[in-house]
C-alpha cells in the first residue's frame, strides 16, 4: 500500500469550500486517491475527507509540512477544524478486555493480518484469560486490578501506562468496567466501545437478557466513542441478526458475538483510516 | 389451495403431549401437512401448530367438529389453552388508517392479488384520504372523527361498526391516534399495529426524528399486538435497513415506508394463518 | 423541493478535475447542495455527481443555460460525458407490464404519494390486467399484443407509442416479453428491468424453480438497464432474503415479490434523481 | 450442558409417522428438548430431527442402546434412513487449509470458547503458515505437499492421516486445492467447504475478481457439502453484504472473509450438532 495523506475538515457551510481546498491542493500537485464532501443543511455544517497520493521523495514526493503551513490560515479563515495526517504514522493502540476474548482474538488476528493499520501497543485486562493471546501475537499484556470499588486506583495506573506508552486509540473489547468521566475526558474521540445491543435500546448491563424477556426478533450490537454518560456515545457502527422465539439468552449471547466482533471491528478500521467525523452527539463515517 | 385445519396448543410442558396429539390425529386419518413444536425449558411451556388437510366431503372429508369433542376433554386434562380453526372460515378484518396511506394501499393490493386469507370488511379512518383506494377495492369506508379530544366518542362509534360487522382482527395501518385500554380489551391479541422504530428503542411519537438525533446507523419499523401500554404489547415481527450520515429525516421516513409496509404485511399474514401464538409479553411465530 | 440542477461527469482521470469543476461552481455564485466523487483507479477514470440549488428567479436565480455555454468548452477540453439537467424538467415514463402487477401498483402508489419525480405517462401492455389500476391513478393505459411471434409488430406499435409521448424512461415492471436488440438500441440506459434472481445466477425463465432447485439459501431480486444481451445490462440495485427448505416454489414468489418491487422502485428513483452512472457494465450509483 | 441424544430420520412420507416415533419415546420415558418436522410435499419425503436428554445412570438414565434395538425394526418397517447419536460422543474433526487464515483461526477461537462440540483432531496444510495457530491451540499439524501435479500422492497421504486419526468430519477452510472424487467419495456428507460467492454465481476460481467484473452491488458465501462436480454440493448456508461502486477487488476480498468465517463455523456447528440432512442436491436445516 503506497503512503497517503488524508485531510478532515469541519466547519460552518459557506459556499466556495470545495473550490478552495481542492484547488490548493492541485496546486501543489496531490494526486487525489479519494474525496467526499458532506453537509448537513439543518445544522450548516461541512465535513470533508480528502486523501491523496504521498509518492517517495525520490519520485519527487508531495511535501506535507508545506502542504500544512499553507493550508494553516485558509482553515483559520474559514473556521475549519482539522487533521492532516500521514499514513506512514502507525497510531498506537491500547486493548482493554476482561473475560471475553472474542473480539480481542479476532482483532488481533485481523492485525496479524495487515488489515488494521496499527501498532497494538498493549493489552489492559482485569482478567488473565488474555495473555497467553497476546503472548501468542507478541503484545505485551499489563494485569491492573480493577472492580468498582478499585476503580480510582485503577485508572490511575492504567493511564500511566497508557501515556508510557504514547497510546493514541483505546478500544474496550468487551471490557467490563465503567470508565470515569475523567479517565474519559482524557481521551475524546478516541475511546471505542462495543454495546452488545441495537442502542439506544437496552443500555447498560445484560441487554441480552432484556431483549429476551422483551421478545424482539432481531438482536444488535453497536460500537460507539466513549463519552461521559454510559453507553450514550456517538455511534459508529450498528449490525442486527435475526433471532426466533427458539433462541434462548445463551443462544442470543452466542449469536451476538458475531455482531459484536464485526461492528468492533469496523469501527476500528475506520477510526484508524480516519474516515470518522464527530459531531454534536452523531458520526459522519466516510466510506 | 385444498382446505386445511389448523389446531394452536399451548399448555404445561409434560412429556407424551406431542405423542398424544398425533396419535389422535392419526387415528382420525388426519393428514398432516406442518406440525411444529416448540418448549419454553425455562418457563416450562408447550407450544403446538399442526396443519391438515380438510379433504371435501364427497373423497371422505376429516370431521373436524368430531375431532373437537374428542379433542376437547384430552385439552382439559393436560391443562391446553387451543384454538382451531378451518381455513373455510375467512377472518374478517377491519383497517384502521389516518393520512399516510403506503400501508393500507399495500395490505390492499396483496389482499386483492390473493395473498391474504381474509375478507378486508372495512376501512375506518378519521381522514378522507384513503376513500379513494377503498371504493377502487370495493371495501367499504367508515369516516370517524377522532382526535385526542374525541376519543370517547370516536371509540364508541368505532366500536359500534367492528361488531356489526363482526370484525376479528383490526389492523392499525398508521392510525395516528391511541386506542384506550377499553377498547383494547375488547380485542385481546386481535389488534395489530405497526410502530415506525426498533422497538424497545424509540416508542411514542416521531420515532424517525428521534432515530436521526440519536444518530443511529440502522432505522427499524416493527409490527406488535396492541395492549393496554402504548408500543409495549408482543413484538411479531421487526425489520430494519442500513442508513447513514447522509440521511436527513425525509429520508428516514421514506427509508422506513418500505420496512413498515413488510413488517405489517407479515404481521398479518401470519395472524391469518395462524402461525403466533402469545405468551407472557412475547410471540411465538411457526415458520 | 426547491428546484436543482444536477451535473453528471466521467471522463478519463486526470489532475485537477475537482478544482476546475468546483470554481467554476463556485464563480457563477452555485449553492452546493451535494457533491460526490469517484476514481476507478483501474482503468483511470473520474466519475462526478454535483447538485446545486436553482433558486428562483426574484432571489437571483442560477442561470443555467450560461453555465452550460460556459461549462461545454471545459468539458472537450477534458473529454468528459457530461449531463446538466434540471428538476424542473420531469422525465416522461413509460410503464411496460404483463399480469403481474405487484410491481406496477408499487410504483404508481409510490409515483402518487410524491416519490418519483417523473411523469407516468403511459402504461403499454400485452394483458389487461393492468386497466383498472391506469385508469385508478389516471395514467394512459396501451394494450399492444406481444408475444413471441408478434414480437416484430408489437415493437413498431411500441415503439410508435412511446415517441409520440417523447418517452425519456422505459421501466418493464414484470414485463414477460424479450425485448429485440434494435428495441433496446433505442433506449440505451433507458430501459430498467427487474430480473426475479441475483443475478448473474438464474438468467432467463422461471428463476425461482431454478433456485429451488439448486437448494439456495438466499433469493434475490436484480434491477439493471436492458441492453441487447439478456439479463446482462448493468446492474443497479440487489437485494436478498432469506429462505428455508420449508419454503416450497410458491413461497419464493410470494417472497420475491417484495425484492422485486423494492429494487425496482429503487432504481427508478435513483434513475430519475441522476444518481447513476454507467460504464462498461458497470454502474456507479452515488448515494 | 447436559448430554443428549439425537434422532434424525427421512423416508418417505405417510400418515403416523410422527404419531409412532413419538409414542416409542414416549413409551422409554424420553424427555424430549426439541424436535422438529419436515415434509416435502411435492417429492413426498418426510424429515425429522427429534433430541432428548440423557440423564446420567444415577438419576434413572435413558438407555439409549435399548432404545436403538427397539427402533430399529419400526425404521426398517418403514423404510427409514435414520442415525442415532450421543452428544457423548464428541466427533473427530480435521481441518485442511492453505494460506489464508482467518476461517482456521476463527474455527479455532470459537472450539477454544467451547462453542464447537467436537475435537480438532488435526490441521492438514500444504503451507506452513497455520502451523503457529495450530501449535497455540494445541492441534497437531501436518504438512502435506499439494499441488495439481501431486494430488495423487498428497491426497493418499491425506487419507492415510484421517484415517489413522478416525476423523469424522473433514473441514475445507479455504484449502486451495482441489479433492478429486476418489477422495471425496470416502468421505459422503462429511467434506465442508466454504466457496467465497453465492453459489451458483462465480463458481470456480477467483469469484471477487468475477463479482467485481459484473458489478454486483452484494457479494456472498456459501458453505456446502463436497461433492464429486466443483462447487456444486448441498448448500448448507449463505450470506451476503453489500457493496458499492467504490469497492475494489481487495474491499471485497476483505469484506468477503467476514462472510466466509461466519458461514462456515454456521455450517460446522449445524453438522456437529447433527440439525443437517441431505437429500437430492439440497440440504434440511432444522434449527
Amino acid at each position: 500500500m503506497p503512503c497517503s495523506a488524508v485531510l478532515l475538515i469541519d466547519c460552518p457551510d459557506r459556499r466556495g469550500l470545495v473550490a478552495r481546498v481542492s484547488s490548493l491542493l492541485y496546486e501543489r500537485g496531490a494526486n487525489i486517491l479519494h474525496a467526499d464532501q458532506h453537509r448537513d443543511h439543518e445544522l450548516g455544517l461541512f465535513f470533508m475527507r480528502v486523501e491523496w497520493e504521498l509518492a517517495p521523495e525520490e519520485r519527487g514526493g508531495f511535501d506535507l509540512e508545506a502542504f500544512r503551513s499553507a493550508f494553516a490560515p485558509i482553515a483559520a479563515e474559514l473556521g475549519m477544524r482539522w487533521t492532516l495526517t500521514s499514513s506512514a504514522h502507525r497510531p498506537r493502540v491500547a486493548l482493554f478486555c476482561s473475560r471475553y476474548l472474542h473480539c480481542v482474538a479476532d482483532l488481533l488476528h485481523r492485525w496479524h493480518s495487515g488489515e488494521l493499520p496499527c501498532d497494538f501497543s498493549m493489552i489492559i485486562s482485569n482478567h488473565h484469560d488474555a495473555e497467553p493471546l497476546a503472548g501468542f501475537y507478541g503484545v505485551p499484556f499489563e494485569y491492573v486490578e480493577a472492580t468498582a470499588a478499585t476503580r480510582e486506583a485503577a485508572e490511575t495506573r492504567q493511564l500511566a501506562l497508557l501515556e508510557a506508552q504514547r497510546i493514541d486509540l483505546v478500544v474496550l473489547a468487551r471490557y467490563m468496567q465503567i470508565l470515569s468521566p475523567a479517565f474519559v475526558s482524557r481521551y475524546p474521540a478516541a475511546i471505542i466501545n462495543v454495546h452488545h445491543s441495537f442502542l439506544p435500546a437496552f443500555t447498560g448491563a445484560r441487554p441480552y437478557h432484556a431483549a429476551h424477556g422483551r421478545g424482539v426478533k432481531l438482536i444488535g450490537a453497536t460500537s460507539h466513542y466513549v463519552t461521559a454518560v454510559l453507553d450514550d456515545g456517538p455511534i459508529i457502527e450498528q449490525d442486527v441478526a435475526r433471532i426466533s422465539h427458539r433462541d434462548q439468552v445463551e443462544d442470543l449471547v452466542a449469536r451476538g458475538r458475531d455482531l459484536e466482533r464485526i461492528v468492533l471491528a469496523r469501527a476500528v478500521r475506520w477510526h484508524l483510516e480516519r474516515r470518522i467525523l464527530c459531531y454534536g452527539n452523531k458520526t459522519v463515517v466516510f466510506d
